[in-house]
């Protein structure tokens, strides 16, 4: 049984740190002049975890939880429910280490993120209209089959996991003073923030949500897990709830993230033209409400020393090119 | 008065590195797992040229070559011909440096790369139908005008500045043993062919031309500088002559390169798909063909640990957008 009341620490980063490398690749980091220019800061710099293997973040939380397992629970196989790029990264790293990994999606979820799984060597489970109806048949296969879980946000290992961007990016750029995170079940959110405000607790985290799916926002201003209705939108990595019994990333969210901000659509399409033609980077919606944010004023960053993670690059084409040509 | 029979050596590339990075930037690898499994060797290593400022990997030439001016040259202003990306960094370094920069081009060099130019500061002039008669044009205006010459790739300054990518490159990962390498003018491979040699001696290197302008090829060929009819080709970068009294990238070639591959318009096309689609990256046609070669079995690097440079990310956008959506 995990323990719920324990919050993941800066040592739990740092262990996952010495886990994770034989699998999840240190990204670089790129600078854009531009994006400082128009923004008004000193600098602003793009972590790229668009170029992990399975294309996003996930890879870390999943090779930390999944290393971290004992051989009897490797021998059982994992499960896991996903909008997408969490079951991707827990079907290639199962792959990579000879476990079996079952994926519960919903229907919203597009179909050519259920290929992805399949290809990558995972099973992927098709079932329900919303994530939360995938967790509970996710949880029905569970308690039959006995897989172990392997959950997208809310553990301390796949928060601890999401937490080692922030080792590499203060060690590759000592002066950042700013961080701009997407926001949704929190666990990027949760890892990064409490590991940075560990490091270098002058630093100031904004989390950026989408006003589409605002799950963590609503959660935190009635003190529990909010149920929202889930809408389509262009970010759709950040689509979902935040767990209804959560017990780690909420908490994180509460005591270590500095500010709150909100983007649109319109937003989300900005930051995807923007990194395609200014920086020859195919981003997908989630990976670009921070640039859409500093693109359209909706956070005052003056003078300092900004970064941010670019999240995933796994789009629909077909969408994506629609959104390029415009 | 250039030395015209000193060819540049590793201490001219270590010098570049110690003057051009206010201005440069140190460029990202990535591995690309999939392509090292289709190849059948070791590794393969992206070198991210295509994140310099500018957009490719010219800013380095050009930095290396402004930089060295004195004073009263500086004042007199400088003046270039290119296909385009030289052209850019050209006009992005001169500006940075307070530098006047005239930039001749011929009739075929895409409209957007003209305009480009001139939003980094430089000063476009269009003539002639060839490279060869835009050079032509710019010898007459540095005449006239007494602007400071700063040649696309035949100058020991270039050729040094363009040799940095293997400084990083080996320290970056010491262990590549096999360098893949766009040739057109030569500046590019002349210096990291020359670098790479002296640094590690063992290192396989593989110069690869389009079919649709073969130029150095002809050249080695006949012993002398080939006129060579200009078609156009997606790597409209590596469109060009070697130029009509080649002092240094001729024979750099000729002595440091290993092997020559020809790719042709179906590798390229086949090498940007790729790079967009599996690693998220918008690189022209010119920077897709080493990518476009392993995919097509063109070269045989069973084994191997292979690094390429992906050069650039300036493309014609509806021409992209028709590639990569076949």
């Amino acid at each position: 049984m995990k323990d719920t009341n324990t919050l993941p620490t800066i040592a739990d980063v740092w262990t996952a740190a010495g886990r994770i490398y034989p699998v999840v690749s240190e990204t670089p980091v790129v600078e854009s002049p531009q994006v400082a220019k128009l923004a008004g800061s000193s600098s602003v710099l793009l972590k790229l975890e668009l170029m992990q293997p399975t294309g996003s973040f996930k890879v870390r939380g999943a090779t930390n939880t999944i290393l971290s397992l004992s051989d009897e629970e490797k021998k059982r196989g994992v499960i896991t429910f996903s909008t997408g790029n969490h079951g991707r990264a827990v079907s290639y790293v199962a792959h990579q280490v000879g476990v079996k990994a079952v994926v519960c999606l919903s229907k919203r979820v597009p179909s050519y993120r259920v290929e992805a799984i399949r290809e990558l060597g995972g099973t992927p489970v098709v079932y329900g209209a919303s994530q939360d109806e995938a967790e509970d048949h996710y949880r029905e296969l569970k308690e039959k089959e006995g897989y172990v879980p392997v959950v997208p946000f809310d553990d301390p290992r796949v928060i601890a996991g999401q937490g080692t961007i922030v080792l590499e990016l203060l060690r590759q750029r000592p002066n950042i003073d700013t961080l701009l995170i997407p926001l949704s079940g929190g666990g990027l959110l949760a890892g990064m923030a409490m590991t940075a405000k560990a490091l270098k607790p002058s630093i100031r985290v904004i989390g950026v949500s989408i006003v589409r799916s605002p799950a963590m926002l609503e959660s935190l201003k009635i003190g529990k897990p909010a149920d929202i209705e889930e809408k389509d939108t262009l970010a759709d990595s950040l689509l979902g709830g935040i767990g209804r019994e959560n017990h780690y990333t909420m908490e994180l969210v509460r005591q270590y993230v500095d500010e709150h901000i909100l983007v649109d659509e319109d937003d989300i399409e900005k930051g995807m033209r923007y990194l395609f033609t200014n920086h020859g980077l195919v981003a997908e919606g989630a990976a670009s409400v921070g640039i859409g944010a500093l693109l359209s004023g909706k956070v005052d960053v003056t003078g300092g020393h900004v970064a941010m993670p670019l999240t995933g690059r796994n789009v629909d084409m077909e969408r994506y090119l629609s959104i390029i040509q415009k």
